[in-house]
C-alpha cells in the first residue's frame, strides 16, 4: 500500500508497503482523512525516536474484522493508546498511562498517513452520520482538548488563558466556553483571531497579559517560551496546565513554583465519546479549522505547509 | 540589641542594633529559642537578596503591644507573611500570597536571630502551656509540612514517597502518620532513620525506589536531584510535591510532564494552629529533632553546623 515512513528523523513516501493484517480483536481500517499535529512535526525533528507510519488523528472506515465481521462498514475513529489491559494500571482505569502500551503513530504501532491501519476493535468508535469526515478528523485532539476538564474543574469564576490559538489552541478555547468561565485566548495570527472572534471567545495579545492575572494558564503553544508566559500570568495558588510535547529539557526555576504554590498539570490524551459528542451537537464546530488537504503523495508539502507559522490543521486525503 | 545581621550573602554578629518599635496593631516580642532551616542557609548562598536579620522559626514572649497590651506576658509564635488584609489576594483567603506582603526574615522584615523582633499581633499565635519552648520552635517548619495535606487530599490507599529525611522531611513524615498512607521516607543517614523507626515510619534507601512507583512523591531533600528522583519514583497521572526552595534553576522535560500527565504541586507556608495543636497532642513529637544549640554570639558557627549533610535542627538560644 502507498504510506508515509519517518525513520532517522526523515519523511519519505512510499508505494508497496505491507498492507497490515489484522490479528485477533483488531480491525483493519481504510483510512478517509488524516489530520498532521504538533507531535507529528516534533516527531520529525526527533522528540522520540519513532520509526515507521505516523499519523494518529483519522477517520475510516472498517473493511475488516475477523472477530467482528458485523462491525465492517462502520466509520469510525480511534482511540490511539493500545493497552494490554491486565495490567495494575490498566485495572486502575488509567488505561492511555498502560506502562506496555504501544501509541498509533507514536510508540511502536503503525500510524493513519496510509491506505490501511490496524487498531484493536475496542479502540475503534463509530461516528454518528451526522458527523462529518472533516468533523470526525478533529475527534483526537478535541479529545486531548477536553482532557482538561477531565483533570480539573473549571468554575464559571475562574479566570482562564489559553496561549496559543493554533490547532489544538482553538478546540480548547471552543471546548472551554460551556464551562462560563472567563476565559481569555492569546492568539497570535488574525486568521486565528477571527476565527476565536465568530465564537465570540474573548482575544488578548500577548503583550496585554498581565502578572498573576488568571486562575488557570493553559500552555498550547508549542513553544517552551509558553511555559514562562503562562507561569507569568497566573497568580499565586493558580493551575498552570501543559498541553505541549517538544523535544529537549528547558531550565525552570522550581523555587519559584514552591514560593507561589502554583500546581502543574501535565495533559495529554482525553475522552472520545465526549468529543464526539461535542461536534455532534455543535457546541464545538470545526469549520474553518482546515487550512489545506493534500494527497498521500503530497504529504512531504503537506508537513512543510503544517510547519508554518500560524497554520491550523493540514489535512491528508487518502481516499 | 544584640543580632545576626545578613549583607551582600555575609552573616555578621553584631551588637548594638536598633532594638526595633513596635508599629500599630504590632507586639514587640522577646526571642527566647530561634531555630535555623534550610531557607536561611539559600538565603547566605544568595537565594533571595536579602539585607537585615534572617530567622524565622521562633518562639518568645510579648513584652510590648500599645493596641492590646492585655497580651503582654503571653508566649507566642509566629506567623511570618505579614499581609496588607486588604487586596483582593488578602480578601480571597490567601493572605500568605498577599503581593504586598513582607515576610519575616526573609522578604523586607527583620527576623527573629535577634533579641527581639516586631510582628502584628495577628500573627501571633499563644502557646499552650503544656507545649515546651523546644517543641514550639517547630511550629512553622511542622505548619509548613501540614501544608501538604491542606492542598492535596492524602487518602490510607496512597503510596506516599517523602524524598529527605532532615529537619523538614521528618516533621512531614510525622504528619503524614495520621492519614494511614502507605510511606515511605528515603532517609540517608542513621540517625534520621533511627528517629523515624521510633515512629513506626518505614524506611527506604534511594537505590531501592522503584520507577512509578509511589501515587504521590514529596521532595524534601533542598537539592535540585531530589526532583528527578521524585519524577522517576511516581507514577503516571501522580502528584509530586515540591518543598524545596533553593537557588538557581534546573532543566526539567516538560514533555515528560505531559506524557505522564504528572500533577506538580508547589508547597510553603502552612497553618499554625493545626500545627500546635499536633505538637500538643504529641501526634507529632520534636523529641531527637534538636542537634545542637548556641548562643546568639556563636550564631556564625551554628550556621555551619547547621550547613553539614545529615543535621537535623540547630537551635540558637537568645534568652
Amino acid at each position: 500500500m502507498k504510506a508515509l515512513w519517518l525513520e532517522d528523523q526523515k519523511l519519505s513516501y512510499r508505494t508497496g508497503v505491507p498492507k497490515p493484517e489484522p490479528g485477533p480483536q483488531e480491525a483493519l481500517v481504510k483510512v478517509c482523512l488524516a489530520g498532521i499535529c504538533a507531535t507529528d512535526l516534533e516527531l520529525v525533528k526527533g522528540y522520540y525516536p519513532y520509526c515507521g507510519i505516523p499519523g494518529h488523528e483519522f477517520v475510516g472506515s472498517i473493511v475488516a474484522a475477523p472477530d467482528q465481521p458485523q462491525r465492517i462498514g462502520e466509520r469510525v475513529v480511534g482511540e490511539i493508546n493500545i493497552s494490554c489491559g491486565i495490567c495494575p494500571t490498566c485495572l486502575a482505569g488509567r488505561k492511555s498511562h498502560c506502562p506496555r502500551r504501544t501509541v498509533m503513530g507514536i510508540v511502536n504501532h503503525h500510524g493513519a498517513f496510509a491506505e490501511y491501519l490496524c487498531l484493536p476493535l475496542d479502540n475503534l468508535i463509530r461516528v454518528p452520520d451526522t458527523v462529518s469526515d472533516d468533523a470526525a478528523v478533529f475527534v483526537e485532539p478535541l479529545a486531548a482538548a477536553l482532557e482538561i476538564r477531565e483533570q480539573l474543574p473549571i468554575k464559571a469564576a475562574d479566570r482562564v488563558l489559553v496561549l496559543g490559538a493554533g490547532r489544538l489552541g482553538q478546540l480548547i478555547a471552543q471546548s472551554l466556553v460551556p464551562t462560563g468561565c472567563d476565559l481569555k485566548v492569546a492568539a497570535r495570527y488574525e486568521k486565528q483571531q477571527k476565527l476565536l472572534a465568530q465564537k465570540n471567545v474573548n482575544i488578548i495579545v500577548e503583550e496585554a497579559i498581565s502578572e498573576n492575572a488568571f486562575d488557570i494558564a493553559i500552555e498550547a503553544t508549542g513553544s517552551p517560551d509558553g511555559f514562562f508566559l503562562a507561569q507569568k500570568a497566573v497568580r499565586p495558588r493558580g493551575t498552570l496546565v501543559l498541553k505541549s510535547t517538544y523535544k529537549g529539557d528547558i531550565m525552570v526555576n522550581l523555587s519559584s513554583v514552591v514560593v507561589d504554590e502554583l500546581t502543574i498539570v501535565g495533559s495529554r490524551c482525553g475522552p472520545f465519546v465526549p468529543a464526539l459528542a461535542l461536534l455532534e451537537s455543535g457546541q464545538v464546530d470545526h469549520t474553518g479549522l482546515i487550512d489545506a488537504r493534500y494527497p498521500l503523495d503530497k504529504a512531504l508539502e503537506a508537513f512543510d505547509h503544517a510547519a508554518q507559522e500560524g497554520i491550523l490543521k493540514v489535512i491528508l486525503e487518502l481516499a
